[in-house]
């Protein structure tokens, strides 16, 4: 029995002031194509389907979409959660209807914790939930972490499962030890949000969804998939891609992984304005990514961001290096401004701060010449 | 052929700040059981299923679990189209598994007018639209109101329309002569936002939302069904039914009304205060309801909202007659106020405007003294 395993598509998700919503489009048009060429017998998605709980409306069309194209004309059942992300309620509806063509959606958790059958395999759908919700459900006053909360839910589980069949976990959590991204929202302010690992230990497979990294944590039977997209330069190293799990009737399983190539890579770039605006620098690489640039000049530089636009159009965010001597310069600088200087004096620190230059006898004439000529038009006014 | 007509449930709904959710639960559950009574081919809504493009999660909640009684565990056809309240994409969201529940949901204008076929009857659904929007998807450019829109949505329909047949349209548009009521948002800012009555001429019968009476035209075969429950106090006074059609092959019709009972209703009561807390008034009422409570009292009343409230727990709005005389001497008032009078002067004015009564020289005397105390405690602050 094969399925696929992916999370956290963030549809409506945005990224430095830019929709993403083109971009997820194109990516799950190639997923789609996927989907059509493995013929898996479920495709899994393990929570964050929206980015937000009110999602833009074009984003509701993209899901409602890609969601028919593989559960309907493609006829492979899907198997989805609610995520933090998510409104389970707003996710949910529909859901009861769902179910005739072999679309499991669990949007909001319920005491049922029945799993849906496919081809020999167990899937048991845990979307996210706020451990009061759990408390509250399960008539459990003891509950008050995620780990209590998901230890209470795998215990209502096991009552009825039989350990003997392929039994996977679709859950959307923060396992100890995963390695966090930024784009991933904090599940618990104040304590740690972290479930442990060992608590999947029944599982043959648990196909998890919140962090954004397939490489997040490192264990034979529980899975990140990762994010669809990079959703913050923090993941602009990651190698996102699809997982591919062919399970055994023993619960033993193969596992392999697919990348898809996006609209637009997410990358750092750095160094001199000079440097990346020389083409022998950009002719090499697909200038239309999302970037994060950082300048290492340490001078004044006129409009930097409008200058490399015309060569990279989605710079989404630029950043300068100051090295420390700078920083030490800036903060002088910050003192001075509360003293009283002539403004010549100011003006001569400043331009020796941002130019790196000396302001020579010529330029101090010049500016002495500017500064009175300023004086006496104020005088007449 | 038997089918339902129903139209603007706008769950969701607040009402001088209360969720109308659990009335519309209440009756909704009523709803589900007259049709598991009637046992119809067909329900229509004829839009404003919700109260607005994002509705509270309780309401989602509730529609979802309200149409999966009628069309799974009741097994009956659903006609519903968006209205100018709902999110035409949010409310398509899922359209196409629904169809084969013989769920027919159409939240969004598209290009295909081609009808759903119930027992022997075609439905053709026209949810409401922008006229900038059928426009667009007409490529019209001559269409700028809401009847240029319908016009050219109706000849669309008509190409392939069989006249011969039962064809019923189910729409959301205020048709010209139709009644308004306070709940309803106009459809245009300036413009009329009508649609002519005539342009409906070729349908057996037209099922509308949009107007909240079920009065709300007089017209043969062109009907609104009316709100699910009272939304404003200027329905107070309508009777609100749903519309039962029993439609036959050569596309004539019975029609009869049915009307369930709402948790509370919604009126107005007006008299003096002592009269609406006598016993022998409210004793014969049903106090629970949702009132707005006119009081013909002219004098000062000390908190009447709260006494009220003992009696009547649902007071919504409460207002005060105000004969003219009252309220040329109100204006007198406030001009007072912009005037130099002592506190006494001003004051007597106040009592005598308030009470009705005279401001009597024993009256003046204890006010004065009391002014006195009040700046002898000031000066000594």
């Amino acid at each position: 029995m094969k399925f696929i395993h992916t999370a956290d598509w963030h549809l409506g998700k945005l990224v430095h002031g830019v929709y993403m919503t083109e971009d997820q489009r194109y990516f799950l048009e190639q997923f789609v194509e996927l989907v059509a060429e493995e013929k898996p017998d479920a495709v899994v998605i393990a929570g964050d389907l929206y980015d937000r709980s009110v999602p833009p409306t074009d984003a509701v069309e993209l899901l409602n979409e890609m969601l028919f194209k593989i559960n309907v004309d493609l006829n492979t059942p899907i198997v989805a959660i609610g995520g933090n992300h998510d409104s389970a309620e707003r996710l949910s509806f529909g859901s009861s209807w769902y179910k005739k063509s072999q679309f499991y959606l669990s949007g909001k958790l319920n005491s049922d914790f029945s799993p849906f059958h496919i081809n020999g395999v167990n899937f048991y759908l845990v979307p996210y939930a706020e451990p009061g919700l759990v408390r509250h459900l399960m008539e459990d006053d003891s509950i008050h972490s995620h780990d209590d909360a998901m230890k209470r839910i795998i215990g209502k589980i096991e009552e009825t499962m039989n350990p003997d069949e392929p039994n996977v976990l679709v859950g959307h959590a923060f396992v100890l030890g995963g390695k966090t991204s930024d784009s991933e929202r904090t599940l618990s302010v104040g304590g740690s949000g972290c479930v442990s690992a060992s608590l999947f230990e029944p599982f043959s497979y648990t196909a998890l969804g919140h962090l954004h990294s397939p490489d997040a944590l490192k264990h034979e039977k529980i899975r990140y998939s990762g994010s669809l997209l990079k959703y913050s330069f923090s993941e602009a190293k990651q190698e996102k891609s699809i997982s591919i799990i062919e399970m055994k009737e023993n619960g033993q399983f193969d596992l392999r992984t697919r990348s898809l190539k996006p609209n637009k890579d997410m990358r750092e770039i750095a160094g001199y304005l000079a440097e990346l605006m020389d083409p022998g620098f950009h002719n090499n690489q697909d200038c239309g990514d999302y970037l994060k640039i950082t300048l290492h000049d340490e001078g004044a530089l006129i409009d930097p961001i409008n200058k490399l636009r015309q060569i990279y159009p989605n710079v989404l965010h630029l950043e300068r290096k100051l090295a420390i001597t700078d920083m030490k310069k800036k903060s002088t600088f910050t003192s001075l401004k509360e003293e009283k200087k002539s403004e010549l004096e100011l003006f001569s620190k400043f331009y020796e701060e941002m130019t790196t230059a000396d302001f020579t006898e010529e330029k101090r004439s010049m500016m002495a010449d500017i500064i009175e000529q300023v004086r006496k038009e104020e005088s007449l006014k």
